[in-house]
């Protein structure tokens, strides 16, 4: 890829890449949502969390799994938002609260019985690097560090709770040929 | 409409269609709202949905039914916040939690005593397919997947929860020749 | 004031009426805030309300007072959010839930003892236009209607809620030889 | 600095200042968050304060600090949402509801028995001029008031709540040679 990747570059194996992949892995803040972090103050001195997903990325997700692919998202934070919205997306491995990425990717790895080439993890800054550099499939949202970008094998227009997960699904359907089947499938 | 029809873009008849028009339905997220799904963990482990309209689309669905049209909505959601605003915009059909939206949208036109040719719907994704085909204005926000903006007949240059409905509703009454009067009609 | 007046139009005579004004009027969706309609559902099944202000708009209207400006603000809809808002800007006049604008400017005028050419009015949508029809200076925010774009005598070039307030204070007070010394009394 | 510095201006002597910072002091609306102060009205009339932050962000300054330097914030309001984000993100120094800032900025530079040439300071609006014009660097985040921009000898390109700290930081880091290094160190 080259130094500072534009938004919609692509691999050039990208397609053989993405033919592989019967497992999609997220990133949370600033993949499925917009990297933005609500706090709500509370008058006991606490603060509530809030996150900000969107819907086009959970049809995407939920037509994936209808398509046959498994689905799961590898998180810093800890929050009930994510836990609710994982469960409405339908996804099977939810683990959050993990400050290095590595052991959590390797025991999904490991429960799924998949292969390095078998996983696309979408990710957006310094700490998803280390799962980047293994999976067969490394993409980025649009607003990613500049050093997720590079690290890449597709990088999307769209920014991270905009869209950009669905996007990603979008191409990876696309380039197994599932797209328009999965189309007839989609639930509101 | 060509393959990718642009911002704003009307069919040639357009304004034959929005002449006919007595009843807008809505989807709501990505067409009343961004798109966004807004998640608020609560203290319990729980999560609370908030959703977020615009109040431009709010006045124009009440200058609607000022000039005489029906107004309503059908979402696969379910939430207490598009209840309220619906009871806010006065609409008249209000159909939440809809996995698939064809059974509703039949019900409602047998209850309106209306004709497909008579309803415009306005969505902006995958699961609105079915009902844009069958209205006779089919209307996508700018915000709307590919495949929605291709089914349109006409697609704003707003997207949703920035006025895209604003913009649908007032190029109706425009059609109708009815937006200057209705101005005058105007509540805050 | 041409047809479409582009984002930062000022009328001919905008200098001229800016430094009668003794009275700042805001509305508050789409002005104070960005327009948006946030609605948090709740358990029992209803909806609390939230907007969003901005901390520059703030801050000029703490400047605007600081200057001997009185401000006030008239709007459609009730809410806490407001209330509180409006008495951390420490305005004078809080005039919430009125369908219909003209009658409560009305009484702030005579409760201020001033003339319509002492007060600027700023508003964005169609139940703003007939007391923009009646101030001396008429404010419209970059996001506002086309109608009351051109009733304005100055348009913003920023929208509500990301501190269009902040520039026509601002405007006002430079008109009025004011801005300057204005800077030394900012407060946090 | 020219009159009105364009979004990634930097001064002639940027690095030079940068490599001296041992102290990293931020404001907080409109630089660790994007200035918008949301209000969620509650049924007993107050109402509660949410505040938005950026995931980037609170990975930079724990960076900052596991690279050596110190970090804090002063602001003009008080919340929890603060308190609990300078928590999570490991900040030394929170000081809140400072009308004025420059008495609590004294305060810290004695207490960390730093020079004014060690701090770096970074604000968006009027009541930050007096702290940036002591500080060795100056930083305007990219949506700061054209006065601090004038007062900065770097102006971000992002706004602030959208990534500006985390600009900010990395620009320091980078020179002093500390940004590659500190990649490693990143956690989720």
């Amino acid at each position: 890829m080259p130094r500072r990747p534009p938004p919609g570059s692509r691999s050039a194996d990208f397609a053989r890449r993405a033919r592989r992949v019967r497992l999609l892995l997220f990133d949370v803040d600033g993949v499925l949502t917009d990297g933005r972090i609500y706090l709500l103050s509370m008058p006991d001195g606490g603060a509530l969390e809030m996150k900000v997903f969107h819907a086009h990325d959970g049809a995407a997700i939920k037509l994936a799994r209808a398509m046959g692919l498994r689905t799961g998202l590898i998180t810093g934070r800890d929050s009930a938002a994510t836990t609710r919205r994982a469960r409405e997306m339908r996804m099977e491995f939810v683990t959050q609260k993990q400050a290095n990425k590595l052991p959590a990717y390797e025991e999904i790895l490991r429960q799924a019985r998949l292969g390095d080439d078998e996983v696309a993890y979408m990710g957006d800054d310094l700490p998803d690097l280390p799962v980047l550099a293994r999976v067969g499939l490394a993409i980025a949202s649009g607003n990613a560090a500049l050093e997720v970008k590079q690290a890449a094998h597709f990088v999307t227009r769209r920014c991270g709770g905009e869209g950009a997960v669905r996007e990603a699904v979008e191409a990876i359907l696309r380039a197994q040929g599932l797209w328009r089947k999965a189309i007839g499938r989609a639930e509101a």
